[in-house]
């Protein structure tokens, strides 16, 4: 219901400069052509989106409706048309910064949702520390500071003047964390410390990217002190399986989930898991990591405990994180060329009614039975919206929530009224095939028809998304073999136990680079792709955002 | 459910690094008093308060307990003394940061969740702006860049360069918000557009108070942009009537609302709406606003729309604030000798059990019945903490949670378990009074009862602190009233009409502003206090935050 009511000002954004025309009553058969996707051209429309041509023009188009670009044809261009289209969101007026636009935020706040109820479940308080960091700080941690140092936004002026010490805006809060621990943290009955924020952070990208690298985001981040290295170990593993749960369950993204090669883990950490997407284009992306980080923090800040014998130790920490880089994740592994497909689990409005009538007369008992209907499955717990607008056709109507990538359109018409019927029509099944006609307006009837489908709809994403993974990973025992594999755009998954140097190698010569060890792996003996020596693991090889 | 599983990580939090001690079984008459307030020092807490004499220091009383300044003492040593020992807050390393403790920030998201749902069913979507605003922007409207440039905390390097532009942490957004609805507003069809960001806001305050003033706060910040000025005045009254009801139904806090002086209106606004609320030690706290922008940054930006006329007009906008200085706000209002006092509405635990026994084959049986309780409330959406760690007396826990300022409490020991009943102690009534003997275990009684008191609890903390406002207002027809009932420590509420220059010689005079000019005003023909010339309203002056 809150959705529903959230998504109310959406509508007037939606709306178009347009003049007023009157509605035009389309054939069922061919209207879902007639007229051509989304509205007016924002800023990351591509060029090839802002030609006004549309793939079958015809009288009744919209004027403001404009193409998206063919992913097959421009994957880039499609993915920045959607986002513009879609109004998921808008750069922002510093380089690199990005505006996250209601829908896009819907979005983000599904994850939220699910991911903070998880967070709790696991035993974790939120709680929010400042963003500003002393730059001392950051020099503490020596690893650390190597791999932060260059993306750092510095404030040093405040109040008129000029500061004394440089402040840091966060890029992560490891070291204020721990700042903080060394305050809260004396005994061994003080452990475990588990906390997380939901916070903004920055970090000075050179080549940004919406969503998927900004020079600010938004994200989680948790952080914790355990009292033995077996605890800490175990809540890095809870956390991205938390993630796992998450991609698979909610966001349909069926992730690889595994360990970084130590070239790749994070900068402070011992080890760090990571859960990584094949999008659209095949290229991976990091969609979530957590991190073990030993006692790495723990000693450059002197965050101590006094054990269960009276002796005094480090403690042994995690921190893990999610962004709001998932909606880029989400946006490349489900679109397609009508724009974006939404998991019903995740999509802010999960059905869209689109009533239909020609005369005048036939307006308010279509409008009468499309309420009815809306407000049956919103008390069912549907996120629903009835677009009842008269400003737009039909047919622009159909093509403009596709884009939105809304999984199901309910189509109500005058003689949809006399029988009491509805038509129903799956966005991941283009045409007549995911159309179906006569379904029962009885609230019952429908509301079941309804969370079956979407249930539907949510396992056939995960489903369609795991085939397209698996038939794009190419299992290699040699280096030819990987360098092949990379060359067609797949990922290349074999032994590895070479050396760092080799794993920079792969990445000079292939752009491909360690994706992960995965958890799951193959049984049997296993001989280095690139060394010929015995290895105990495959590694993912990815070309990656 | 959620919150119990939120606060089960505090628990680690909460216990102290003192050795474990046997149980005492406490004579229920006295026990109450045995031991004394909070586990340990922290940062905030004033001088007095690290003094290891208790009021009533006996054998049994734990040695890491603090006392609480007397609120009548010191108020401001009170106040940091609970935000200290409640451990709702913590200095950050920055001068004036702060770090929010899962406790406050579990009352911060009280806050949110309530305000959440209200500005959806208000029509408003969250959204994100960056907090990276060009130095340019918050020169183009004249009166917002002389209120806020002394406050801003500048971004001068970015990825190790020098930039060619500072940037502006955001100390607000209405700049940015206008830079990009020039870029989405169009036609009168794009508004209303009503939007609002959870988001963390930078201004560089020199003298900082824990939650009331600090140098990066979290607040919500709405922003919306109309057709016309009738509506941005109706949507900047609206807003302030959803604060109102925040204060008066979830917080308890009776604040007045009304107009602010020309005086003390935003740096930007045409009119400020506040809501004022009394603290403790009688001084004025502003808990909310809400600003009617006129045409100020649209003239500034250049947002305009075409109208039903086809022609260009600036739009009319709004914008409007809550912050975690509310937090201070309820803590102000509520909070006695004992510590921390919560409105069950808000309040992260707001029954907290208590299991006691003697002997160990005592024990299981207290502790089931506990647990039986803990389920029964949680299940009927209660929520309910069950402290039934052995480390502490049950007087020690006692002290602690009423000084953490939860509702109610049941207590829960050998003979109880017998007779099938509990104790009920309520935190706002002391002693025996608040005191019940006898309440049956048995689920559908006793969860009955409990939301009752809990219902009864709330009103009578907004009761106590209405009587206290209005016990508090004085009602003055003459400057020396005015100035006897500040030197008093009241409030005066007078008629005004006189100029910006003598509101400014009050103020140099008293110590006290104009808070607002109340909505609710007095029948009548009223005389200026100043001046004797007519006016047409009364103000209230006091001394603020």
């Amino acid at each position: 219901m809150v959705s529903s009511l959230r998504l109310h000002s959406l509508t007037s954004l939606f709306s178009s400069p347009s003049l007023l025309r009157p509605p035009l009553l389309l054939c069922r058969a061919h209207r879902h052509k007639l007229s051509s996707p989304p509205p007016r051209t924002a800023a990351f429309s591509s060029q090839t989106a802002s030609a006004s041509t549309t793939e079958n023009p015809k009288k009744q188009t919209n004027q403001d409706q404009k193409v998206i670009t063919p992913r097959s044809q421009d994957f880039n261009a499609w993915y920045l048309d959607i986002i513009a289209n879609a109004e998921l969101a808008d750069y922002g007026p510093v380089r690199g910064t990005m505006v996250i636009r209601p829908y896009g935020y819907a979005i983000w706040e599904a994850i939220q949702d699910y991911l903070n109820v998880k967070f709790k479940e696991t035993g974790h308080s939120n709680m929010y520390f400042p963003q500003f960091i002393p730059y001392s700080f950051i020099e503490k941690e020596a690893s650390h500071v190597e791999g932060f140092s260059p993306e750092l936004a510095l404030v040093t002026i405040g109040g008129g003047k000029e500061l004394e010490e440089k402040l840091v805006v966060r890029p992560t809060s490891e070291t204020i964390v721990n700042h903080m621990f060394t305050q809260w943290i004396h005994s061994y009955r003080d452990l475990p410390l588990m906390v997380n924020q939901w916070a903004n952070v920055t970090r000075w990208e050179m080549r940004t990217k919406p969503f998927v690298r900004t020079l600010e985001f938004l994200w989680q981040e948790g952080h914790t002190a355990h009292a033995n290295p077996e605890e800490a170990e175990n809540e890095a593993l809870q956390m991205i399986d938390v993630y796992t749960k998450f991609a698979y369950e909610q966001a349909a993204i069926p992730v690889i989930t595994g360990r970084k090669s130590k070239v790749e883990t994070f900068a402070g950490a011992d080890r760090t898991y990571t859960i990584e997407a094949m999008m659209g284009d095949r290229k991976a992306l990091q969609a979530g990591t957590s991190h073990n980080l030993g006692q790495n923090f723990s000693r450059a800040f002197g965050t101590q405990f006094m054990d269960e014998n009276g002796e005094r130790q480090h403690v042994w920490q995690t921190s893990w994180a999610v962004s709001t880089r998932f909606v880029g994740g989400i946006i490349m592994t489900h679109g397609d060329d009508s724009g974006l497909m939404l998991p019903p689990k995740i999509a802010p409005i999960q059905v869209v009614i689109v009533p239909i009538w020609k005369k005048e007369d036939e307006k308010s008992g279509v409008l009468n039975a499309a309420s009815s209907v809306k407000e049956a499955l919103q008390s069912a717990g549907i996120k629903v919206k009835l677009d009842d607008t008269d400003q737009k056709t039909p047919g622009w109507k159909f093509n403009f929530w596709e884009m939105k990538g809304v999984p199901l359109r309910i189509e109500i018409g005058p003689r949809d009224v006399s029988s009491g019927s509805v038509v129903i029509s799956r966005r991941d099944v283009p045409g007549k095939q995911g159309k179906v006609f006569g379904i029962s307006m009885e609230p019952a009837i429908l509301e079941a028809y309804i969370k079956d489908k979407l249930d539907e709809i949510q396992s056939s994403l995960l489903g369609r998304a795991i085939s397209f993974r698996d038939s794009n990973i190419v299992d290699v025992s040699s280096y030819d073999e990987l360098k092949e594999a990379i060359s067609l755009g797949k990922w290349a998954r074999g032994p590895w136990s070479a050396s760092d140097a080799d794993e920079q190698r792969v990445k000079e010569e292939t752009g491909a680079s360690i994706r992960c060890f995965p958890f799951e792996q193959p049984q049997g003996t296993k001989t280095c792709l690139m060394t010929g020596k015995p290895a105990e693991e495959v590694a993912i090889f990815a070309k990656s955002y």
